[in-house]
């Protein structure tokens, strides 16, 4: 198989405004927390905060795009959403192979995103199956 | 707590062109699976697989927008993925309060997501916190 334990992957990526208007454009999350600054300020938060599924959909291009095989699927995903995010943050994303089973041609990932000021934003893991 | 132990909501999700073309616009994810009907196909799919990460946006929507109040944040999710997803389908989503955790103002719920011909397509969970 040509992936290998703990094999590690980096990308970085930024929630710029096209992001989070493309993301409340194709999904209508319009909850306050995303759109309102006050409610968010007023809730704790130094201002609106983008929705955590922006992080799935960075996780779906990391799969689909950035792996050096692109016969693959996803069969799971987990991911704890630890501190917000804020339009214009640059996400520092790591990805590493935390197991491989290859009886079922199957790949498990840990991943973490981090900010700028090296905070941990979520962590995770996915499964993808290699299609043969 | 406005949440209730086995409070049931149900929604249907359409996998139209828009989403799709607005899923690859947004995030890039252009890996043959999701945009070579022959690829797909002869990988024993009935044609080209829709994102499964579009799910994610789905629950964005309904934590953010479909409950009985606005001021929620998700803290973690979970998802399976156990059958393809394809350009049309109309999706029957359902999620049941599987925990009520006051203390931490948190709760739990399970979701299902099932195609017109009612095969299981996803399932999983998520957690959201209540914010005060």
């Amino acid at each position: 198989m040509i992936f290998k334990l703990n094999d590690k992957f980096e990308k970085e990526f930024h929630i710029s405004g096209d992001i989070y208007k493309g993301f409340i454009n194709l999904f209508q999350d319009n909850n306050p927390l995303h759109v309102d600054e006050l409610f968010a300020i007023g809730k704790g938060f130094k201002g609106r905060v983008m929705h955590g599924n922006i992080l799935n959909g960075y996780i779906s291009y990391f799969i689909g795009e950035c792996l050096p095989i692109k016969n693959v699927i996803i069969h799971s995903q987990e991911i704890q959403y630890k501190n917000a995010i804020y339009l214009n943050d640059v996400l520092y994303f790591e990805a590493i192979i935390s197991g491989i089973y290859e009886s079922v041609n199957a790949v498990e990932f840990k991943f973490i995103f981090k900010n700028k000021e090296s905070k941990i934003i979520s962590k995770g893991k996915f499964q993808i199956g290699v299609l043969l």
